[in-house]
């Protein structure tokens, strides 16, 4: 692959991601800094109240929606691998985001995206039938829906191969490695934990096609759209760093979706 | 309400109320004898996996495909009820019918009703904001859809006054109390046993107007579908007897959405 | 019933109440302010992991382990209340406590009590075949635990009829209705928000046997146990204002059991 | 491992596999023909409900009853490899082993074993913390439970070397490998169907120590416990043939603990 410069760029953070009783992460405090937010579909996380408030909420943010859906565990948040099938894969996703796009067209909102969360999104780039489920659920609801996908991913590729918008996803605080997937988070400098460290590395994705490696080296990277995480102790901050950086560079930030 | 002679009858019973390893009833043996199948969504039975195969069976079928909503309580059946609020219960509905629809659509299929579940449906025949709520959220998915509601009831008599198309329900192996309601199942008399009995019920409530009252009596009812039960010892032997009478009748049996 | 004057009192408060990835309320500040915890059971709150860590911690920190079973509704976190049969109640229970016991066991602890939670709580107040069903549970799993229930109730006086251990609880920052029950939380004065408030009251309730009427007049009540809220903006604020003004009162603060 | 000549062999079966409203396979048919059943615990299966009423009958029925923890995956019943940690399979088999014994005290039994179900049984039989974890929560419940694990897996090595009492089980129409584990079920001759060829096996095992191979040779096993099942179209008609043919050869058929 090579690098990959642009002009605009979507700020996107998972949300309404909370069940019943439960609250999770800062995701409000995120709310005004992103463009686009993945909700949560009722599997690994949320239910239908908090569908229906997140899609509301984000409609009044102005940033545009897209479904979360994961693996039918929420005891494990979705984040455990599961030996399921193709053919289950494409019955959650079609599930998840056919209750959640009720729930946009019903407040006047529309669907925009589709991104796997947690293990359903690792298991997708190493499986290429287990993407192609993916890819095929979100075309079967809406074949204008975007793919998020993470950048060089396997289910990236298979989504552009099968026909569908894809948008290449990049974390601005996490490192990469040589091969262009993200350092494992057991390894050392898999993290940027600094604000300004990931609002550095968030320009030089955009702007110059080019992440960060542990070592201090750089690999190439395609940045259509940026993850921010909302559950670590200076998720806003970050969010904010990354934002005004951006902005700075002459980096345009807006949603994927055509108007 | 005056009596009500029709000369169509839609024929309906529940489908897809397996869950997982489990299946229930003998619901495939109805399928040939019905005319309209309200499939579980994943709240009280059903799963993503048995709603996409129930809904490419109904549809190899040429039945017409309903959702069947309930409450959030599988260990129960969704037949217990539940302190839900009505927007509770609008959420519940909007998420599973939502998530019915995108397999539905998926299949080339379209959703033509949605009847409520057990104790759903009983709530909404007491309490008018759960009428609405389930109303509401029906309308929300698609202006289209059907509500199918117990003749005489006050969900029937809400979906009406909003505007809803919908599509008054009896049931042919039960008797009815003369304010119209159905016999509780607690008293002598409450359901019909024997095929011929509830066939010779099913006629009469199509082509007069009329069900039976335990004593011997008969009380005005609107029969534009009638519900078949797949759990029983006869129920395909019921199904057949009812759809045998009505056509020796003259009664056509048909879906009731418009083509 | 007559003023109870006592010398002792436990106090009490929910404890375990997350679920997989989520927490909730204040629950760890109160550890250290309370004399015994109630652990959520893997139904409206609690699962495996968090019911070890919490038997774990209550260990350390010396204060006595109670069950807190609640309804199959962990959308609803126990709080709806369900149409289920005395026998599922029972069921219920026992399933619950005994999962909780063989992690107390395992942790060399012993589990000391049973307190329902939420809407079983308050259905047991009112439905004696319930009250019957959780003390039968309970006296299934060990004769010795005691049943903690509400000042005045049926589930305590049903409790104390079967020959179980009961205490009677009473909530510091709830006021009381002439009849001994709790004044509805939809009525003005129904809590109790100050710190100071809830103090005062907990020491009248203690040492004179009397609670407060939102109308400024007092009933009887016997406070075996007060309960505490983890999950109010004051929670530790409150629960350290009446651990204070108890000690200031002479009254000794420590656990039901037998050594 | 040398080959095991027995003269006594307990037979067991899945029970208690039924979940609300859902039934499973052929159980009570089997109830008669078994010594020892394996109960569903309300993670892949069961419920409350089911578990008091499996115990009960059970105990009616003078078999031995154990526990059949399993992965928290009821949708999968329990057949999905998760990627769970042994910490959290330790606190998995401690909940649910905890709440069976729960009921079977209550109703005057005594749970006498555990038998780790579907992926839970199988990943124990190649990762040795998940073994430990699952051999460490039975113990801490109970030291005199026998665990059953598979005839030469890791799990009954496991069990062994902690000092756990360890049942060795085989399965009567399952033909094995010559390292000893089970002929995949994708493979050609994996599964004996006929009665009469199951019972052989079993004979065979019991007597010589021997199980067959797809091919025709024979592997050594050690025959403590068979594993019949209750799901296939002549359940009933294989286990009858497998008791009355170890009769036949004077094998006594008795569960395993002690009285």
């Amino acid at each position: 692959m090579t690098a990959n410069r642009k002009e605009t760029v979507d700020l996107n953070c998972d949300y309404g991601e909370g069940f019943g009783a439960y609250r999770f992460g800062g995701e409000e405090e995120l709310l005004s800094l992103v463009t686009s937010v993945n909700i949560a579909c009722g599997f690994h996380a949320g239910d239908p109240h908090t569908m229906r408030e997140s899609v509301e909420r984000a409609l009044a943010a102005g940033v545009a929606t897209g479904a979360h859906p994961g693996l039918p565990d929420r005891l494990g948040f979705g984040r455990r691998e599961m030996a399921v099938s193709p053919g289950e894969v494409y019955d959650f996703v079609l599930y998840q985001v056919g209750a959640l796009q009720a729930f946009a067209n019903a407040a006047g909102s529309k669907l925009r995206h589709v991104k796997p969360h947690g293990a359903l999104y690792h298991m997708a780039n190493r499986d290429g039938e287990i993407a192609e489920a993916i890819v095929k659920a979100a075309a079967a609801i809406d074949k204008e829906l975007i793919l998020y996908a993470q950048s060089g991913s396997l289910l990236l590729e298979t989504a552009e191969r099968l026909g569908m918008n894809a948008a290449s996803e990049v974390f601005a605080d996490r490192t990469y490695e040589p091969g262009g997937g993200l350092t494992p988070r057991s390894r050392r400098g898999a993290s940027l934990a600094e604000p300004e460290a990931a609002a550095r590395q968030a320009v030089s994705m955009v702007v110059h096609g080019r992440a960060f490696t542990p070592e201090g080296g750089s690999v190439p990277v395609r940045a259509d759209t940026i993850c921010l995480h909302g559950d670590g102790p200076h998720a806003a901050a970050m969010a904010a760093a990354v934002r005004s950086a951006l902005a700075a560079n002459g980096v345009r930030i807006a949603p994927l979706h055509k108007k």
